[in-house]
């Protein structure tokens, strides 16, 4: 499992202050912190400003870059500020996304073709999210067809099945799940992600519907997900679930994750 | 997902002292805990003293019934004690168990097709317990072949697809995952049930290791599960599971668990 770290996202409160503030120290932290927990890219978004993203978007690309070589997955649907970003980063960034909408492919798809990037790519429309596992299969066929024309490889998308909150339907898991080993079947070059927090939402506790879901969904095919690598309890669930799946060899990661304290929730780390 | 709870047996040593010491407080309690944390059965087992077993069964019978009208789930490979449980049990039982070794089978199998009894098939001969999900889908098919003979329906079958340890092997939990998805696929009608404890056997924070195994086998399959329906972080696991497999309506039983307060772990129950 390869995690994409979601904190630098100017979209959350704390995170937008940093920017405003130009408070480099807690921009720097927080991606420090993220490949500390194991980050395979950074995500980052630099809020919901269009006429300060391309700006800010830069100023994060800068910091990040001084402590980090982790490659960047590039959180934006604006073709200046990804263009600007692909020209500041070290190495080959994620772009985060394209989808069925027709703004998004005209807009971002060019560039990830031009640019050999590899790309996020939900499974919706301008119709939006469709409930079912088929109906999102059907988008998702529409953008395999998109991005093998603009020459882009299977194995550079990562699909995000999408999730929807099981509070108010309860067949939304299900169809999540099910959309992750169709695509896995049907498009095997290619990799699945998935933003999961949403499946919770208006849900008591909602950690343990989280660090379940994660596993649900990684036994049913993900391989990449995005979410905090320093929430204790959902990267022990991530671990444990490597380790019941055969992909951990020789339990290394999960034991050595053990000696480091960070298997137990009310432990603090060695 | 159904539970039988696994607490009263008399190879642990809290049960056996019980047992030996005639303390029915002690029994009636675990009875009693076992069924308010959702048993669907008990399970009874009278420990390994061939020449006190009927006995034993029979006043751990008697006093278990003293408190609950849940059905049991009768423990031995002792023709004899099993015989004399069913002439006590106010319900139709559950055998625990038969296999492939043929000693089982001749003294078992006989019982449970007379009383009409439901029954766990554990997938293992006298072999042993073969190392991937064909070799244990074989031995399953030939226990079939037994149970169908002998008149026994296959919905009243519960085979335990075992788990090894996966600290020595670890593709220990993928092999017993592709044996529920294989029985399940091929014999419809039957359950697929698991004593799970074994999984985590050698490794540290068992209890992670256990609660992330039994979500990926409710998730292939499995319908009922040997564990101690007390366990809080077991059970929470499972309520989630359920809840994010579409087999919670209205997500009840999850939220009345919140409720009573047995959804985080480090808070007692209301």
């Amino acid at each position: 499992m390869k995690i994409i770290g979601e904190k630098i996202n100017g979209t959350r409160k704390t995170v937008a202050a940093a920017i405003a503030q130009r408070d480099a120290e807690f921009i720097q932290n927080l991606a420090k912190k993220q490949v500390e927990g194991g980050a395979h890219w950074l995500d980052v978004n630099a809020g919901t400003h269009p006429d300060r993203e391309v700006d800010d978007l830069l100023w994060l690309i800068d910091l990040i870059q001084g402590v980090t070589d982790v490659p960047l997955s590039l959180d934006s649907a604006n073709p200046a500020a990804l263009t600007a970003a692909i020209g500041k980063v070290k190495k080959t960034p994620l772009i985060n996304s394209i989808s069925g909408e027709p703004d998004r492919l005209n807009n971002v798809l060019p560039i990830v073709a031009q640019y050999g990037c590899e790309v996020i790519a939900l499974a919706m429309d301008d119709k939006g999210i469709p409930n079912d596992a088929a109906g999102r299969l059907a988008v998702v066929r529409k953008l395999f067809e998109t991005t093998r024309t603009a020459g882009i490889p299977d194995e550079k998308v990562y699909v995000d099945a999408l999730v929807m909150t099981i509070a108010t339907n309860t067949d939304a898991g299900r169809a999540t799940l099910d959309t992750i080993r169709a695509v896995r079947a049907e498009f095997p070059q290619a990799h699945v992600s998935l933003g999961l927090s949403n499946v919770s939402f208006g849900l008591p506790v909602r950690s343990l519907v989280n660090r379940t879901f994660l596993t649900l969904a990684i036994a049913a095919g993900m391989d990449t997900a995005i979410i905090d690598p320093n929430d204790r309890e959902l990267k022990a669930a991530l671990l444990a679930t490597d380790l019941l799946l055969g992909q951990d060899k020789h339990c290394l990661n999960y034991t050595r994750a053990f000696r480091k304290g960070l298997l137990e929730p009310n432990k603090q780390p060695a």
